[in-house]
């Protein structure tokens, strides 16, 4: 392998502590050659479904053979699984509590391997990103298999989260906000496939308020109105154009946005 | 190229999101050698301006050959072209909204290309630093050329930045606050070539209080006491030794600075 | 040297500007090869205390012959010296203002240079970590030796600070919180050889109460109660399961904190 082997980062960790930095050292001491590449460490603390959402946003766009390493670790120092998991294009490493589950419901998954508590040895009872998982990223990295750092188990044996919450009805799709960026903009669990049962003549409200019908750009709109659309994940975004969605509506993580037969009277 | 080719990235993205992990991942896809190098991600949402002064503070002091990726882009996924400028010694992508004003306003500029709406093909219509920008700044880095990718236009096509406001009379110089840093730092729009235009018996005034006369480093004033001095990007700074300039006069961007004979009785 | 020689920087920088990314393009500059990686540069500004317990911290996780830059630098533009400090295994470059305690009081430190202020000829007198201390990093990576960049000088000429305070009696040890993590973590002054002197029947209070027992993991107390443990810094830590021991005890730096013999009548 003559490019370096890239390590991504995904964690809850925050900017304001030693703690990723750190794990980019014991994945270097390990693979000299790595290039670790940040994706996230502002996760809220301990979302697991956030991470998993966020992982599955990410990977795909990274070359193969890439190795991602999430560490959002609730139950650290207790007894869980860390698990490696393989691909036919990517491999990943994280706790064994749901993180994974958008390799895990793959269907290019090839091998399921994980390191039970007995063999996690660690210096430290509250650092295991920094005493077993970055160690098996940075093994992984110089070309240590898998097989020979961990016991393949089966896919069912691990954790998946369940799905984010959308009711599907013949006039009214009902899902949920399941995150806010940066811009304000708010990611939904309705999919294109989701909206794709109603057809094409459909409107989205969300707060009470009709945001009207599914636009192409944020500038289909004038500045400062609202505005929905398919987002970069593939999925429906409420957005303002030029502005902050969140803080207009006041919306929450977990709050209702619909999407209905435009024209019904469907309501909230 | 023997050395890694070197992607600087500079956008309104947060931290919060995995915006600019993902953009990494595609130019390494372009490019597996590439080093990405993170210029800043919390420019203020959509600041231009802000964007184009932090751009020329940080580009020369990269390696020659460096590709320069900053993506502050208030109308993706309207018609507007994407720029590649080429100077002597650096590579420059972004949007053409005037980001690019210190690079298309340089005299070693050598080359402007632009890849206009309709060949901007993408996977989505909200991430065209993910989809377009990035692809393009990791095939550069792969060492495809700006004329493989994009058409030669002419400068004076590209959107071009106001200068900042500066009033220069005989006795006065009247410029504003431009950007506040982290540690409470205020940056103006007067350069030392403005002060030189009144000698050097000069004191400076902002907030409706006089601060004194040009200093060579904080420390030459008391800790807790005001003191303005040229910054390290070539322009008048007000700062507090060892304190938050912008929290102790209570300052906001756009606010009156000015530079005026000392002694003299102008007033702001 | 076929591996990327690697070079941590720690700052006080914060990430809203762009002064972190032009110290890496310095760096990259005077050694193309090289791999910045970032420890954190969110430090409270000018705390040198903070910034010497988070590079010991951190530094022994990366390979051998890795250097460190770290500027937290009050001082920057008046007569300190900047330091160049050579160890068996790593290489460190930071003012002389105690920032590198940690590593002048280590027993494997061989070489202690300095580059006094008549030789710190920079292009600015607020940015010496730009005009400076990157140069100094990137010459050190791309091979030149400290001898060749700086003057031989002894240890006791440098600036050391005073430990953190622990009193230790024979029935109770009094550290103090010297820290608080992403996640509301307390880190205290007080280490397990501190508490060994105690024995093993200890406990842990703080904010005027019992924490209770030393604990393995923070999952050995339910959801929402404090725990006290060893950090992966080896020293006490107070925290909270699954929240924020800060935010629920209401602690902040410097408050004291209490290791008693168990079941005694010691108090706060």
């Amino acid at each position: 392998m003559s490019n370096a082997p890239i390590v991504t980062l995904l964690s809850d960790f925050g900017g304001s502590d030693e703690y990723v930095g750190v794990m980019k050292g014991v994945i270097l001491q390990h693979c000299p050659t790595a290039l670790p590449v940040d994706i996230c460490h502002l996760l809220p603390p301990q979302d697991i479904g956030a991470a998993a959402r966020m992982l599955a946003a990410s990977f795909p766009f990274f070359p193969r053979q890439s190795i991602h390493l999430a560490v959002i670790d609730p139950g650290v120092g207790t007894a869980r699984d860390i698990l490696i998991l393989q691909t036919t294009e990517h491999l990943f490493i994280a706790p064994d509590n749901g993180l994974l589950t958008p390799v895990l419901q793959a269907q290019n998954l090839r091998h399921c391997h994980a390191v039970p508590p007995e063999l996690q040895s660690a210096a430290s009872a509250t650092f295991h990103g920094r005493d077993i998982m970055a160690p098996l990223a940075g093994k992984l990295a110089s070309g240590i298999t898998a097989a020979e750092l961990a016991k393949e188990i089966s896919v069912e044996q691990c954790v998946v989260l369940d799905p984010p919450v959308v009711e599907i009805g013949s006039e009214q799709i009902t899902g949920e906000i399941v995150g806010i960026d940066h811009f304000g903009n708010l990611s939904t669990s309705i999919t294109a496939a989701h909206i794709e049962t109603l057809g094409s003549n459909v409107e989205v409200a969300a707060a009470g308020l009709t945001i009207g019908a599914l636009h192409a750009t944020y500038d289909a709109v004038r500045e400062g109105v609202l505005v929905a659309l398919m987002d970069s994940r593939g999925t429906l975004e409420i957005a303002r154009n030029r502005g902050s969605a969140a803080a207009h509506l006041g919306c929450r993580i977990g709050d209702p946005v619909v999407v209905r037969l435009s024209g019904g009277n469907s309501t909230q």
